[in-house]
């Protein structure tokens, strides 16, 4: 049972209790975020990261923002929280559920603002908490769907971090690994490092060696050379942000990893809740793509390890094309082949 | 001009100067090495590397290493002389260049077997230094012969370091960007970081600055989501070794480069001395791949960035299979469509 990386502590005045992931494996250390701000930091800094999580994190960052409303009535109250979300909202551009858990909270304020304040307030609290429980058992439900598609002595590559931390508590592309080993299969997995932060060394590594699931870590370069021996059945991943067509944006080197497993035949599988898929956009072309500092590339670790002055392109996510991805795992089931009918076909109305 | 990377100091009894590497970019310091011992530490820990830089080294190493043989006569020098250049073998096992230089010693040695051993160690000192000014000039004639492949506005996008660093001062890869650069043209490159030992951004960027040509740092994931924007239009890289039929051993992720750049219908061009072309070897399969610490990839910037105990798969190297490269630039000529006959017509009886 992972670590829960993101909880509540207390009633509408509590606060958020979350694990600085920035600061694994080394160190498990909790940071309590009292108000907008600094979970706006916590965001922004990584500290909690992974689309599902950083939606339950803004769910949450709400709850913080709307402790120091001081409105009269439900209008007042209403605009004061829109500040609150479009602020929360400008920590990371690319992960939807970030978007759809802020927009879910002003939804439910809104069909309750004939509710005093207070009440209202409540209202949000409790909302904020069943998002993080529909995750836990999204999560779970993704693992059960997922599962059969790990066949025994397979071997599985993985990028970036789309595990427990990621989410509630058991991941998405992790979730389908973690119910394969509950079912006794036997399989390796190969843990991409993800530069230039490392989620794959630091995170995803951490979490299988502690549910006793066989991982191997390389650097992202050396995905295609692995491939190349045989050593690797299938490819799963997260994701944070799924257009209506399929195209699917994830951690930086997703797409490169998709096109060398086309090019060995090998299957590559997107594992994602429903509320990653953005169905207001047409296609991965429209996905806005978040670019962060240079340092993180140039001064790695506390090291500067590139020339003084150098220029650096460092976009935080890159956009694999559906054409590539031969299943998307949802709590709904599996969306093989994407396409908008397929999407369509499987999520029903569960998007709007 | 770039700096010497290893030079000769002395006569029979001197000694090798060569820059450490693994410090750039951060400090640029000389190492002495006296020895076999010290030479066959520094190829070890990379700091010489590099194909046609290791091919130097070594064939330097190989006077070291007979400034100490007290053999009568020119058998008995000769015995000793194969202990040294067996030793000296086993620092680096993929690189052909370390060998090619190592076995024309030898050769050399042979040849001169009726002079006296005073006067084969002052022949063998001339041989080295012979082989370094010979790679200075096959350098600059890489850059004549391949810089005709990079148009103006063009992005290149390049692995690793193949620079004057690699070799005796003007590269292979980077030799054909220097004469480009000197030709009036402009382009950008794009330079993969390469991970795990960062040879990317600390030395390809260095060197790139240092010759006012315009260079990004990008990490090893990214190279796809560049190539998808439409901003390179060609990669070059060097070689550690190539087989008779092209197939060609070079930095890892290379390999995996390869494949992004003909997703996207991007030329790949190698760019190496004749002397890195092993044709004894028949195909890439049977290319020893170097496989080196886990510490590299778990503490690579001097602190740990994996959990203690994680298993962990390091190698050196992958093979490019020749179908995936468009042509090999060498100093006599360009080899479109690399294969056993096109390389044969290019390189006529310049290899044994």
């Amino acid at each position: 049972m992972p670590l829960p990386t993101i909880e509540w502590e207390g009633g509408v005045n509590g606060r958020v209790r979350l694990i600085d992931q920035t600061l694994l494996p080394n160190e498990l250390k909790y940071v309590y975020c009292d108000d907008t701000k600094s979970i706006w930091h916590a965001i922004k800094t990584l500290m909690v990261r992974g689309a599902p999580a950083i939606g339950i994190a803004g769910a949450m960052g709400v709850v913080l923002g709307v402790k120091e409303i001081q409105a009269k009535d439900a209008d007042a109250f209403l605009k004061e929280l829109k500040r609150v979300t479009i602020y929360l909202g400008s920590s990371r551009p690319t992960a939807v559920n970030l978007f759809w858990g802020l927009a879910r909270m002003e939804r439910v304020a809104q069909e309750n603002k004939d509710n005093s304040v207070q009440e209202i307030k409540e209202i949000l609290l409790q909302e904020a908490i069943k998002i993080e429980n529909e995750d836990k058992a999204i999560c779970r439900q993704i693992g059960e769907n997922g599962a059969g598609l790990i066949k025994d002595n397979n071997g599985v590559l993985t990028h970036c971090n789309a595990g427990g931390l990621a989410t509630a508590d058991y991941g998405t592309a992790l979730a389908v690994m973690f119910k394969a080993k509950e079912q006794g299969k036997r399989f390796k997995v190969f843990a991409d490092e993800t530069r230039p932060l490392l989620q794959g060394s630091r995170l995803t590594a951490w979490e299988l060696m502690q549910a006793g699931i066989d991982v191997t870590l390389i650097c992202d370069n050396m995905a295609a050379h692995v491939m190349k021996q045989g050593k690797v059945q299938c490819v799963i991943v997260g994701a944070d942000r799924i257009a209506a067509n399929g195209d699917t944006a994830n951690k930086i080197g997703t797409y490169g990893v998709s096109i060398l497993a086309k090019e060995h035949g090998i299957p590559f599988y997107v594992a994602a809740p429903v509320s990653t898929f953005d169905l207001s956009i047409k296609s991965g072309n429209d996905i806005p793509i978040e670019e962060r500092s240079p340092e993180e590339v140039t001064n790695g670790f506390g090291k500067r390890t590139a020339p003084e002055g150098v220029k650096v392109f460092n976009p935080a996510f890159d956009v694999t094309p559906a054409k590539n991805i031969a299943a998307i795992i949802t709590e709904k089931g599996i969306i093989k082949n994407p396409s908008v009918e397929n999407i369509q076909r499987v999520l029903g109305n569960h998007v709007s």
